[in-house]
């Protein structure tokens, strides 16, 4: 998947001993960034759409599919996520494994109400 | 907890042998019964609003409350299920734990985007 | 609450006397209360599923059905809000305006967030 | 993008000339640029958040509240439109206002779907 690492440090070539913990979505991170610097430049976008006051609608326009664009990346994560850490912790079983879907159930109840 | 059975069906009485295959959500099957009872007649209550012409302000409240109790039962279900049929599937490994991991994750995204 | 009738019905022959207060979704009455009638359809038919042990994904895939049905009346109710009640308090004027908007907004800010 | 001043800028007086086409939520204006300024903030952040790998839930926790914050800019930007645009459409009467009631109605509809 290529460097991790835009800001050049050498994270990759230490390798050895302290592992980071990863969560999961390491796969697919490259798209991920990729995802999260076009929603950011779609902000960016919004802003200057309101400071030369163009037309509301055209805004909302705007806001709606930022909305689905982030809509997209939370479903994306959750589904990393359960993927990983939740099977992994119901592998490893007992209290872990109940927290785990707990915080799971509680992030999903936020993004439906959101 | 009491009768399952609304029909009248001798299902418990069968009993031994064939355990029907419950799916998770068993323990609390009373309390989702009485919500869903609950639901139907606010949808009831929402056709007669109609059906007597009241004010449209009035009736769109009447919607907001049950699409929020439908989404409550929506999220006390999707729980129930990561926490048996997912974990369990996670627990037996393989093909299937991916197919339940999917499928839950398929089941979140309709509802977000719902 | 009668006939309703889009259909021909000599109702706006009697017309003198005591018209009822309409609220200007008046016109789609029947087409509502069509929809209306298979949204409590749908309700009973997940009590049902609950009841009988169903799936909990299959059920869910009819929970966000029926959300989907609401929210498409809820939304055809608020465009029918707009066109007659708004834009007749506009034209009118003055604080009833003003009220009626701000009613409006706040059902639309419950739907969003519900 | 030039004075934007709510804080007692003499730019009404300038008045005569060009006065650019405002889409009334200009007495807000610059309230909305610090929330979008805000938002473009949230979305950055989040992007380091996957960059540094953090954990997922904490990452889902932060997209959701960035959902919160656009939701209110769309709300807030949907009421103003509704006070002006769609008021002064109205009192204008004719083709114009049921446009611009139809394209609300699709605005709102965008935004309860997303």
């Amino acid at each position: 998947m290529g460097t991790m690492t835009e800001s050049g440090s050498p994270a990759d070539v230490a390798g050895e001993g302290d592992a980071p913990t990863t969560h999961g979505y390491i796969t697919d991170k490259d798209k991920y960034l990729a995802r999260l610097r076009r929603i950011e430049g779609q902000a960016r976008g919004i802003h200057r759409m309101v400071d030369e006051e163009q037309y509301c609608i055209d805004i909302l326009t705007q806001v709606s599919a930022l909305t689905k664009a982030l809509e997209s990346v939370a479903l994306g994560l959750l589904d990393d996520h359960l993927k990983h850490c939740v099977v992994d912790a119901a592998r490893a079983g007992g209290a872990e494994a109940d927290a785990k879907v707990k915080e799971a159930s509680d992030a999903i109840a936020r993004l439906v109400r959101s």
